[in-house]
């Protein structure tokens, strides 16, 4: 609690884009976001003045971090468990609790809870042998159990020599049938810690690389049953796991029906949209979560919102200030993100939003204005 | 220009409500605010990183901030002329041009500039004996002719005393007559160096005791004439005076048409209802134009809008966080603006925005938000 403003602090674990917005949406609440950065350069601590540098791994660095913050959350999944137990231990509070965030970070943890709580998911097992893969059947999918994110840690396996170049990593892995996919939803869903949850409309996403680069809010087309079914599953996964924060649910949407992908405990990309497509964002919202504040509004401010990342483009060509302006000429009702990050090839450096009642105008307009970012024409 | 985002970096003189929405909004551009404050809790030194601590009237402590600086703008006029010249002087862009803020610091320039441009004003007169007010004729409203705001520097006068003691102060003084107002409006405009203009709707504000705490957009039962008529002035103002960046204009609206009360070259309370009510908020158009981006579109988001202002409350009752919660649960879709201020009575601590199809309606929300962060209750 901060004395003279008479607000709380949130510190949050994380200085990527994450945080950087985050940090918007805690301005508006009178707040200042706290934030440990590993560089003073990362997109968040380049904006935010509560900037802690530090090791997230150092349980020492974490609770020298800790002091003052009201609570303390995440901009990623990849803070120990060790370090985030004994945090709670000396009474830091910590928001997903580390039994919860398990869920997150730790793919088999995921699979094993949802089996037992009997959601829909693909068929999946554990492996860590070419005959383990075998006897769960090529083609599949495999995944790192851990610290995946992007499409990194996830192969595509349609032989055994794909199967054993994968487990000669030496990473703990799970293998997922690969289903045949009508299209890729996700849902945002908060939770505080009295039990509130309130769930956003659910998304149609689309993934290049493994890497989601569209959003459309809410999935045209969805039928209501579906979208029904979406809901219960996000709210069953927050409540049953308790989660607090936001939760995002990545869906596989079948002829079979729904089927869960994978879960973030934070804000995440497919609900970047809610920035101008919601009456309260999903950074406000995880703040009001983690703060044990009442929830926000998670109504549209538009029939259609659509959501496109700017990748990083190649070297060469236009500046990206030079590119933005002819975005900004070309599409004055463009809302663009760019996250103050140096540009790399492949990176998400920002994200673009438009809004209206046509979403396949909508998504024209949303590639084109990333595409120009990203390449500069 | 920042190397490594390639983005401009705008330098924002003053630290105020303003310069931390400002910040806000140059997160998303990719850029930190770079604001030079007063001290390291003013309302937006204690959100943006680039913070440079100096004194507004010294030239040496502007210099020394404005380095590095793509382009240097302000959060408020209170800047010397002296001071701004000699930056133009060393090459530095300053945007407004002192020539143009010069309308914005000097209610007696200002309304000499608007009588020879032949726009509708209240009669006046540069007074400065009491013989000089009474050949004006009482009642009338004397002004500081630098220096106010807020209904600072502003006196109603009805008899020769109440006039006497307002002379005795020694200020450069002007007279208006007291017009009789239907109600008050304001238009926010944009210009850019390069001579683009995008004006907002007109929007109706309210006063109470000299502050503006209530502004509905647009203005409602506005005739299409008159919203023309504003748009008309604020962009004769705009263009003739070479403002870049916002303006505000604010207007009495009478049965004998549109009058000019007040300019400002910046931000303005009456345009805070952009950030949820229309495409582009003033404070990223505000950017856009300093920098000479292309304008974004001012188009509205919602039927109406309504912004509340939220005052300092008496000492004791609850805790500032304990209001917000309690507002929160009260009325889930209101967006909430809180500038991180310690709290005294009567000080602007923030703003509640909430949008709808019922401006009745939507006053009714706004004002039960900010009279309960006011006043707890």
């Amino acid at each position: 609690m901060d004395a003279a403003t008479q607000l709380p602090t949130v510190g949050m674990i994380g200085a990527g884009q994450l945080a950087r917005m985050t940090h918007q949406a805690a301005i508006a609440l009178g707040q200042s976001l706290k934030v440990l950065a590993a560089d003073p350069a990362e997109s968040a601590a380049a904006v935010a003045t509560a900037t802690v540098l530090g090791d997230y791994r150092d349980v020492e660095d974490l609770r020298g971090f800790a002091k003052g913050c009201t609570v303390v959350t995440f901009d990623h999944e990849h803070v120990p468990q060790d370090a985030l137990r004994a945090l709670v231990a000396e009474g830091v509070d910590v928001q997903p609790r580390p039994e919860a965030l398990l869920y997150a970070q730790d793919k088999h943890a995921m699979r094993t809870r949802l089996t037992a709580l009997g959601l829909p998911q693909p068929r999946w097992a554990s492996v860590d042998s070419i005959a383990d893969v075998e006897a769960f059947g090529l083609p599949c999918v495999l995944k790192a159990a851990t610290g995946g994110y992007d499409g990194k840690g996830v192969w595509m396996c349609d032989t055994p020599a794909d199967a054993e170049a994968v487990l000669a990593s030496g990473l703990r892995l799970i293998a997922e049938e690969r289903m045949a996919l009508q299209r890729e939803l996700a849902i945002q869903i908060a939770r505080s810690p009295s039990g509130e949850t309130a769930a956003y409309p659910v998304v149609e996403t689309v993934q290049t690389g493994g890497i989601c680069t569209e959003v459309i809010a809410p999935a045209p087309h969805l039928d209501p049953d579906t979208a029904a079914e979406a809901t219960r599953i996000a709210a069953a996964v927050a409540t049953e796991l308790g989660v607090v924060g936001m939760l995002a649910v990545e869906l596989f949407q079948t002829s079979h029906g729904l089927f869960v992908n994978e879960l973030a405990m934070r804000a995440h990309n497919s609900g970047h949209w809610t920035i101008e497509g919601a009456e309260t964002s999903q950074f406000e919202q995880h703040l009001r979560a983690v703060l044990d504040y009442p929830l926000g509004s998670t109504a549209t401010a538009a029939p259609y919102t659509v959501m496109a990342n700017v990748l990083g483009g190649e070297p060469g060509g236009p500046r990206l200030d030079e590119r933005l302006q002819h975005l900004l000429a070309e599409d004055p009702a463009a809302h663009v993100h760019l996250y103050g990050k140096a540009v790399r090839p492949g990176r998400k450096i920002g994200h673009v939003t438009v809004r209206g009642d046509d979403p396949a105008l909508l998504r024209h307009r949303a590639l084109r204005a990333a595409k120009w970012l990203q390449e500069g024409e």
